[in-house]
């Protein structure tokens, strides 16, 4: 058996993997870093449902592997099959044995397929695995495909269903909640992503599960708790993801209620020398301080920045100190995007609230050329006034709109910090100085609360 | 004499004034609100420069007169010309007299034209002030000329000069400093300014003053002090504005070094019944601690809000802390923004600094559709890590990502903050979460502190 040894070993070559990998080799040079990944090629996550639509082909979503070896990260393409804590080795389907000092699990995530759901074993039934190889034969397969369902009404069905319109397919979308996107968003925003999702030609199902996947040689259509068969030539399920921790499990490592492997505010797990971050690594909302199941790119480079950062040197200034849900999709021109607490979710967990919305305009005067709608609306804290959710409607800047929230929110800051804040404007990038959404949504929100 | 009794008095109708009204006029209902203004029609000042070539005609950038009346404050229009603060009342070129509780002066600001240069009011010489009717003008002059000289290479002048070269006239850009956008960007950012200036066709003559302005009867070139003659049919003079004070120091308040009228954090004069926004009103360097002189809509906006809401009752926690130049600009299809200090400026002042730089690409894969490099600077207190500037280049998105820094450097974050923080990704609207351009210069920024 061929032996190696690395001083920090990681596992997995997603975006985690690889932040943690050049973040702590940044940190701490000296050390040697080994990153061992199963596939041959590792996919921009975030960027797959473009694969089905926008993107000519799987191959324009690679991540190069430049980001690593670049940074000094050594990579190597093989599958850990276990894990020994005891020996700090791990070994490889590949036959060798690699030693660590440190150890990053960054195993990622695969798609929830519920077991009563028949027919999910069908030909021409997909899921949206992060693996390239699956993703190819999807796509050969769907060409041919007319009439397509898609189960599940979060993010990734969502996209998935507006990209493969935009190829001429004919898609609906089920979802068993009230609403398209309805986990992320109140309703008030969720009926404008279903509003544009129709306009684009796309129907929809909601409020309705799925029975089962009909069809004999293969799927041949989708039946509903409400009876109606929808005909489908193939059937996505993006029903979410769940945590990739066998590995883990089996080296006897904790995992939490929800399955995923228990770390602390430095992405430790109980052995000070294994970090666990990304979608396998556990979250705790950093508002409501429950376990949180969200899956996120972003929030998993945080975690692998702060797990990098903190390998050999804690730091209790480089800390997680929970997730924080931060999201944003386009769909045609216009972008969705939300960050903290919806008001539904806010409600429900027992914070006393106000809430506050603006509609303005993007670009300023409204006359100028590509001037968007931009809604905001906040959901603030009635005692503290601290910020805890926003969700935004607009053009191309609402994704770092949203980020602009996010931070508010992740440094607690109130409401008063948000209505005598200095903003930048441009007519070109930005809305007005004087009815700027997020400032006037602020105002809002304080006129309720004095 | 006319008489008319207002609680709120509001002298000046643009961004700052109207934004006091109403937001005053929210904070207390109870009051009523009245502002006058001299001008029929009040003008969108960041639009101006579009009037020049991507609008049709200044009336689509006029702000609309709802923006008060809906919110229940009444419009005068008409010419305060002396201000009795002992009878607390003005009096108006219409002959009207009106009492007021509180006074707010939102004055504005006109175009500087130094005194030494000959040649400026020759016919065909233009300025670029907050005034439709003269603003009309220049545009009708303009229309027949075809060889244009732009003194100054400020923001205002780079966009007059991109905007009427976009309507095919031969712009030539003249700028005193090393660089164009000199006093807001560092050179590496500058460069990338003016290239993309000629690379649209406008010429540029940068390290050189303007001598007079040259002409019989109508203004027909422009005389450097290099002895070059650049031939024009016009000239527009963008040599930056002074505030408007005249009715101010006429009653007795006091001004400053600089010639603004003196504030406090709540936007006091030191009459605490008459308050001050916008660029007629004192400005303290938020970093440096210096009087500034940067005017812009935005700072405006939040000095007037500030002041509405301290109106009838102060709150420590509602206050103006110093002005933060947060700028952003459009050339073609590239943003330029800043925010706070640029290297050269924290330099000169004395910070001892730590910067970091990362260029990326603003959606992820950069394979998407209109993908467009990301460049991000940070200057960062080395003592502290907190930030101190900021500066990007980017997409559409390059509003909303200074504002963001803008926030940080408000706020007195560390580079903590940032390399910790979680932000929300997508392909369309963000750059990638494992190479996010503001993440990686904070983390450059702390591999050199470290």
């Amino acid at each position: 058996m061929a032996k190696t040894k690395a001083d920090v070993l990681v596992i997995g070559g997603g975006p985690a993997g690889i932040v943690a990998a050049t973040v702590g080799k940044r940190c701490y040079p000296e050390k040697k870093f080994l990153l061992v990944r199963k596939a041959k090629e590792a996919i921009v996550p975030c960027g797959i449902p473009y694969i089905f639509g926008t993107l000519e082909e799987s191959s324009q979503d690679v991540i190069p592997d430049e980001a690593l070896t670049k940074a000094g990260v050594e990579l190597v393409v093989d599958e850990v099959v276990s894990i020994s804590r005891e020996r700090k080795s791990c070994r490889t389907a590949g036959g060798s044995e690699i030693e660590f000092e440190k150890l990053v699990l960054a195993l990622g995530s695969v798609p929830k397929v519920p077991g009563w759901l028949k027919g999910a074993d069908l030909p021409g039934v997909f899921t949206v695995p992060k693996d390239k190889g699956y993703l190819d034969k999807a796509l050969e397969y769907l060409k041919a495909c007319e009439r397509i369902v898609i189960v599940g009404g979060g993010f990734i069905g969502v996209e998935v269903a507006d990209e493969l319109r935009k190829r001429g397919k004919d898609v609906t979308i089920v979802e068993i909640l009230p609403h398209i996107l309805g986990l992320v968003f109140d309703e008030e925003v969720a009926v404008q992503v279903e509003g544009l999702l129709k306009e684009r030609g796309i129907e929809l199902r909601t409020g309705v599960g799925v029975k089962e996947i009909v069809g004999e040689e293969r799927a041949t259509g989708v039946l509903l708790e409400s009876g109606e068969t929808l005909p489908a030539d193939a059937v996505v399920l993006c029903m979410g993801y769940r945590p990739n921790t066998s590995l883990a499990e089996e080296a006897g490592i904790k995992t939490n209620e929800l399955g995923f492997i228990r770390v602390d505010e430095y992405m430790r797990t109980e052995d000070p020398d294994i970090f666990a971050v990304g979608d396998c690594a556990e979250k705790r909302d950093f508002l409501t301080r429950r376990p949180s199941a969200v899956m996120l790119a972003s929030t998993a480079c945080a975690e692998a920045r702060i797990a990098g950062m903190n390998l050999y040197r804690l730091s209790s200034v480089k800390t997680m100190g929970g997730t924080i849900g931060i999201f944003s999709t386009c769909i045609g021109e216009v972008g969705f995007g939300a960050a903290g607490l919806t008001e539904n979710m806010a409600k429900k967990e027992g914070f006393d609230i106000v809430v506050g919305s603006f509609s303005g305009v993007d670009k300023h005067p409204g006359s100028m050329p590509g001037a968007h709608r931009q809604f905001v609306k906040l959901i603030v804290a009635k005692e503290s006034g601290v910020l805890l959710g926003g969700e935004v409607v607009g053009g191309a800047s609402t994704g770092e709109l949203v980020n602009l929230i996010g931070l508010v929110i992740q440094n607690r800051m109130t409401i008063n910090s948000i209505v005598t804040a200095q903003i930048g404007t441009h007519p070109l990038l930005t809305a007005p100085p004087t009815a700027y959404p997020l400032i006037k949504a602020a105002e809002a929100v304080a006129s309720k609360a004095t």
